[in-house]
């Protein structure tokens, strides 16, 4: 997930299309600055650090060769306006030419790879005078590859852009471009070259990178195929983000974040079942949370593992304590569930600080901003959403609590959940309409709904037709992106809406497939292909963890997917 | 020295003006292909490039920080339309500023250097969370700087201009440019930075890199100023081409040339005085010679020190034997003379298998085509300059045998100079107007007297008026680079014309560096600024191991010079 998201919740006055557009001066607010305050886990933090440094993974590295080069076609019928034809073989079209000849061509690795790309130049002729200079494009969608990115037009960096240059003077030999890369397709274009010798690029390859192998899990033989199309995507996906942490995208972000994390620990649950990850991704945030105990919203592993300045999100924060619940389910690990358990309760703590003598989540309460994300499509109210959140970190912690036999620490929280839900059910539930609203403009949205579900605010019955009332409601607010679209497929299952849950699984995701997503998507509305909030579509990540848990769903609810 | 040349003496049916374009289909006409015979030196070659790697220098590295920041003014008085102006302070302008904000600035180090650039990133705000990517742009000249180069109009490859991109995610530390570059000026071009974060490039330096480090010999106390500064800027030419060999130069080509190194061993003689890297250019010629013995033109040393197929070319073979003898008159290494005395005696001995019945070289004997450089003046004829340069080495071997007291395996050498010079005379010299004309046109040029005037063949007085009458003749070919201009000094200074020898050097090296030159410059016409042999004044390079040579002569030659 990106930062960018902090403007859709800001800009409450944009109308409600599209996605958000950063905006860069709103981004300082979400700042927190605690340098004053006592750190709350001065002993533990050290400790905590070296865990995670104990746990990273040895990546796993695997040679893979281009399946075929292509040619880029134009087409309005091709998904964002470009696709690629089949060209021949490597090594009839590159590796046995000279590149003087070849000049240009693109090379397709057949799915999403992620890691270091070598070529490897051959002398054909005379003696290598003069330095060589060859541009590289890497694109993961053929789009991507094709629209022109100068002059810049995208919102963030341009250098997520993955275009480099080589000047080598030494031939005969492997050149490896020093950045990982991300990548189904790259091309390859002759800048300079001597008129006084000649050479081939005879071999091209990726180092791709990954702590993950095969997945551990297999569906049913009698599984749908298009079921296990996504499957199959899914794992794609979760295996590119699976690095030496659980990253957002391979191509951008690069790196650790809560809500993402949470996600992609169930999808690894049924899939690629490291939990050794899981467990070092849980310390780092422990390790790294502010000095009065929140957990950051995302962590940068280089050069050292560190926060992003400003980048608290209380959402996120409790979600912290869901991935360590699961992790504890998973794994049995108790010694980890008992000594980051200090941290799940502070989340809490804060989260409750919020909540008034009228048991409802005040956002407003202290006078400042704070971050609260659920999806970033523009315009989205959160406030119900929240009160929903709040209660299921409640009941979530309080799950935890009683595993780890420590409720006594925390043993107002059912009192608490039960309160708030009651306060819910009184002030945010439009009993006539049989959904929940939110804000003061009582805005309908679907994330309030689910959210309530997830708390068990709505029972099976109410929570069914609450999710009916706004998918069929024209003016509700939709999420926006594939993380919001699982908290809806959840709340789906959670409501007994199987039919309903698969049919939206599988448009949803299934409609990423048919447009060729070989890894799915960041941002995807089936209705706009051209949907970006940066600007441009060439700067969207096509490769993106909170898109992976169609395979969460699939294996946890065998009966409902599998048939 | 660049292979370009050849083409400048293959074009003998074009005009007699400008320099010589490279025309690729020819360059291969010079391959030396002698893979079946039998390989004179087997026995010695391994041992001759141990010798090379033993005496393989350790660069001094020296950090040296930029002098200023400064703006381009497009200026029609300028040298080459293009001048710097000053800006003032790299801290205040660059080091203390967000680079955000600066956006595009140009250093100046003040004069040439050649290394390894560094900067230093330091983050001012918030966490950096997406790649940065930067441009830089090294240059030696102003124009160089400023002008388009792409749509790329140059001859050789795109990739000898010092523009490269750096792209990175990790901050506050030093990033070093990989590649070595030589320049006065960098300009650094932000082209992504993220909205969510701020920093400074809050230093730049570069390792500077030589094989030597201030000159050993000093000048006279009343030295008159010009001449002062034109040893000065010969001397840091030197130095900025003193590598782990002696180059040609260190922004293009990177290598070591028999006919460069010749000049530089001169220079170095009244300069650095570093006579371990002469010995070790010697001995990486000898033992990359060809498989029948001839000293290759050039050699370049990565990976491994390999000769540039197609690169003999006969005049400077020979000049093998007169640095090797210069070597041993300066070091009283009689060690390595002895060991490459057998490759010396080679060279003469081919020069001698073009020498007919008539004592005339005659370069269509063997009916193939042979490299012999002089100068690249597009059209140069080089017959009689060759007859000259044959004496002038059989002359050369014989002293470097008479040293080596080995003149029983060259008896005949000093009958044979003879013959030739007698021949040359009778065949060559056009008495009436006291010149030496050359070919089958009777061609004029400068560098046929100055060769005859080296060879000996015209004694001082003769030699003074063959010079005085053809700098005179407004037809005759003069040498179109400080190569050529080299010897006519030479020769002046051999025939006692001290005052024109003395004019004509402050006038042509005083000529660039009146134009701004901080190193003197590969191809140098005063009446043309825009002269290069490569489509683009951009691929020029301006600092040059062949124009070096002031220092020799003005050291050499102190009373002349230095009063």
């Amino acid at each position: 997930m990106s930062r960018l998201i902090i403007s859709a919740l800001l800009a409450l006055l944009v109308p409600l299309c599209g996605l958000a557009r950063p905006q860069d001066d709103k981004v300082l607010k979400v700042s927190r600055t605690v340098e004053g305050a006592e750190d709350i886990f001065a002993a533990e933090r050290q400790l905590w650090l070296l865990k995670a440094e104990q746990s990273r993974p040895e990546l796993i590295k695997t040679r893979l060769a281009p399946q075929r080069a292509v040619v880029a076609v134009k087409d309005s019928a091709a998904f964002q306006g470009w696709r690629y034809e089949d060209a021949g073989d490597p090594g009839q079209l590159l590796y046995k030419r000279s590149f003087k000849q070849v000049k240009e061509i693109t090379l397709d690795f057949g799915t999403h790879v992620t890691g270091y790309f070598s070529l490897h130049t051959k002398v054909l002729d005379r003696t290598p005078d003069a330095p060589v200079r060859i541009k590289l494009m890497f694109g993961e969608l053929p789009a991507e590859m094709n629209i022109p990115l100068d002059p810049w037009q995208g919102v963030m960096s341009r250098g997520w852009m993955q275009d480099e240059y080589l000047t080598f003077e030494t031939l005969d030999e492997y050149i490896t471009l020093p950045r990982r890369v991300a990548f189904r397709y790259v091309r390859i274009e002759l800048i300079g070259a001597s008129p006084y010798f000649d050479f081939a690029i005879d071999d091209a390859f990726v180092t791709a990178v990954s702590s993950v192998g095969e997945p551990a899990v297999a569906l049913s033989d009698d599984c749908p195929e298009i079921i296990r199309r996504i499957e199959s995507v899914s794992n794609r996906t979760l295996h590119e983000c699976m690095q030496t942490v659980f990253e957002d995208g391979p191509k951008r972000d690069h790196r650790l974040w809560v809500g993402d994390l949470y996600l992609q620990s169930l999808a690894n649950r049924h899939s690629f079942r490291n939990f050794e990850l899981v467990k070092r991704c849980l310390y780092l945030f422990a390790g790294l949370s502010s000095r009065d105990g929140l957990v950051m919203s995302n962590i940068m592993e280089h050069p050292q593992p560190h926060a992003q300045i400003g980048s608290l999100c209380l959402t996120y924060s409790l979600l912290f304590n869901s991935t360590l619940l699961e992790y504890l389910k998973d794994t049995g690990d108790y010694t980890t569930a008992r000594e980051l358990w200090k941290v799940a309760e502070r989340q809490t703590r804060e989260a409750l600080s919020y909540v008034g003598e009228d048991w409802i989540f005040d956002k407003d309460r202290k006078g400042e901003y704070i971050w609260l994300f659920f999806d970033w499509r523009d315009g989205l109210d959160v406030d119900t959403a929240m009160q929903g959140a709040t209660i299921f970190a409640l009941r979530q912690t309080w799950e935890l609590a009683s595993l780890l036999g420590c409720t006594d620490q925390v043993r107002d929280y059912p009192a608490i959940a039960e309160k708030m839900s009651r306060a819910a059910r009184q002030k945010l539930y439009d009993r006539k309409r049989g959904v929940f609203l939110s804000g003061k403009d009582a805005q309908l949205s679907v994330l309030s709904q689910t959210w309530m579900i997830k708390a068990g605010v709505l029972g099976a019955k109410e929570g069914a037709a609450a999710i009916r009332n706004t998918l069929s409601d024209g003016g509700a607010v939709m999420p926006g992106t594939p993380y919001g679209t699982h908290y809806l497929i959840d709340a789906m299952l959670l409501c007994g809406l199987a039919d309903e849950a698969k049919a939206y699984l599988t448009d949803y995701w299934g409609g990423m497939l048919l447009k060729g997503a070989d890894t799915f998507w960041e941002a995807y509305d089936p209705l706009n292909e051209y949907i970006t909030p940066y600007g441009t579509i060439a700067e969207n990540s096509a490769c993106h963890a909170w898109s992976c848990t169609p395979t969460y769903f699939i294996h946890e609810y065998p009966e409902i997917f599998q048939k």
